[in-house]
């Protein structure tokens, strides 16, 4: 539905989309009838700071913006989609751990960088959590499409939740609800970023599995995980995984004990929700793998519906 | 509001209301202002089966109704509240432990026992699971009048949730939500009478405190418990709670664990959801008393809002 009006494209129902996580960044835009028709991926690098990571999501946009034809400050908005708790009035993000963001004004900064159109006004920049964004595209396009209940739980470096009730997402009274990573679902479990104990993020997430691979090759078990040439401390719960789908012991313990806090998390999900469907995503998560055969078996045994 | 016709009470606005419980029957009749005009309580005794229970709930409302010179026959309908799971299209109680029913066609059976009126047909009957109607009245006429969301926990026998959304009770897919008393919050736990280990009502509920006060007297503990004149194996939750409100230490152990367990439990219900606010009713959750003083505390640590 592109419409040139004297050779130039009317480009005022162009958005940009953009996904800023703990390890890359995906930016996008899409055209009038809601097809991504440009994207690229680049590295977070959050060590470098929150001004530099925005600068660069801003550089990014105006790249696929140039590259299509259509002036970046004529966007009729941008979706940002950032690792939470937020405050999506104030465009705030409020504190974001994997980024290492406190209190970050992520709209504002974002608005300036990407500078003002002719009319001498911002592009309208809207942010929301990186899983309520995914359950509103599991809900739109995705598995839950059609669903009047759905919960999207991602198992990355985190767990967090989107919980879609009536086909809108829920965001509880102060935007937490479906931070599911914080129940507590072994009270004297390890510790966790949040400071509490046993919180089914300290147990279950891929920061949970590559923190138990780290403490294997640390304490000196007899394990493929000590022979990978890469510093014990770098240890991924990917690198854990693989190894015990190749049948290491030690990995094996570890990636089942993961799956089987997986499974409870999640049919605490299902008890509390009663979800038409729980759709499961994130790095950690792979189809059919050890993690989530385990988690499947545990779930099926504790879920009440 | 009666309007009289020709000196009879036009009463096709009265409402009758039941609330089945396992130890004891609550019947009302709501006259067309809203206001209850008669009550009366009855013991359940369960053990005399549904058929029986059913009769004398309806025989209750009889009485009220005649009080009040209302024909029962002519009420606008009857809401009843009895512990879940139930299907509420089929007017089917699902599934109630502290009844002993399964599978009892509650609104049929009711209906039968009211009797037809004078055009041939039943009374409306509505049922609806104690804790959605508790959920309800707190919402309607209670501590979270005006809340857009909230939870209703209720802590007796056993341990069961309903959810405000948006102002209206939320059921989720298989009319199951809010089933809490069912999520893990202590893998390796007591048993639950669901089948699963360290459910929250396996380890907060009153009949978790009875049963450690039991246990407690049975294996010869030092305890003001075992110098109470009943049988050890009907001991009550209650008595547990005053013999630690009055210095048994025992009773105190049983007692602060199970608050223990209440706050990590009500922590995951507000992490699920971030209602406004969470209202706690139930037999045993006696205001100021050491559960909740137990709970509350635990509940600051470890709720995310």
């Amino acid at each position: 539905m592109d419409r040139r009006e004297g050779g130039r494209i009317q480009s005022g129902f162009y958005i940009g989309v953009l996904d800023i996580g703990g390890t890359k960044i995906l930016a996008g835009l899409i055209d009038p009838a809601g097809e991504l028709v440009a994207h690229r991926r680049i590295e977070t690098q959050a060590a470098r700071g929150a001004d530099d990571v925005i600068a660069r999501c801003a550089a990014l946009l105006c790249e696929l913006a140039q590259e299509t034809r259509v002036p970046v400050e004529t966007l009729a908005g941008v979706g940002c989609s950032v690792p939470g708790p937020l405050d999506q009035d104030k465009g705030l993000v409020i504190f974001s751990p994997n980024l290492g963001w406190l209190d970050v004004p992520l709209v504002e900064m974002l608005q300036r960088a990407l500078g003002r159109n002719e009319f001498g006004s911002y592009v309208p920049v809207v942010i929301d959590d990186d899983a309520h964004c995914a359950a509103l595209g599991e809900a739109s396009r995705g598995a839950a499409r059609g669903a009047v209940s759905a919960v999207y739980v991602t198992i990355s470096t985190g767990i967090g939740a989107g919980v879609i009730i009536n086909g809108n997402i829920y965001r509880g009274a102060h935007g937490f609800a479906g931070e599911v990573g914080h129940i507590t679902i072994e009270p004297a479990g390890p510790l966790c970023a949040c400071g509490n104990s046993g919180c089914f993020e300290a147990l279950a997430s891929g920061s949970a599995i590559a923190a138990q691979g780290q403490q294997a090759v640390l304490c000196g078990n007899q394990t493929t995980l000590a022979n990978l040439d890469a510093d014990p401390a770098l240890l991924t719960a990917e690198q854990v995984v693989r190894a015990a789908e190749a049948g290491d012991a030690v990995a094996t313990r570890i990636v089942e004990r993961a799956g089987t806090y997986l499974g409870i998390g999640l049919a605490a999900v299902a008890t509390a929700f009663d979800p038409e469907m729980i759709v499961v995503g994130g790095g950690v998560a792979r189809p059919g793998g050890m993690l989530l055969r385990q988690a499947r078996e545990v779930f099926q045994a504790r879920a009440i519906s």
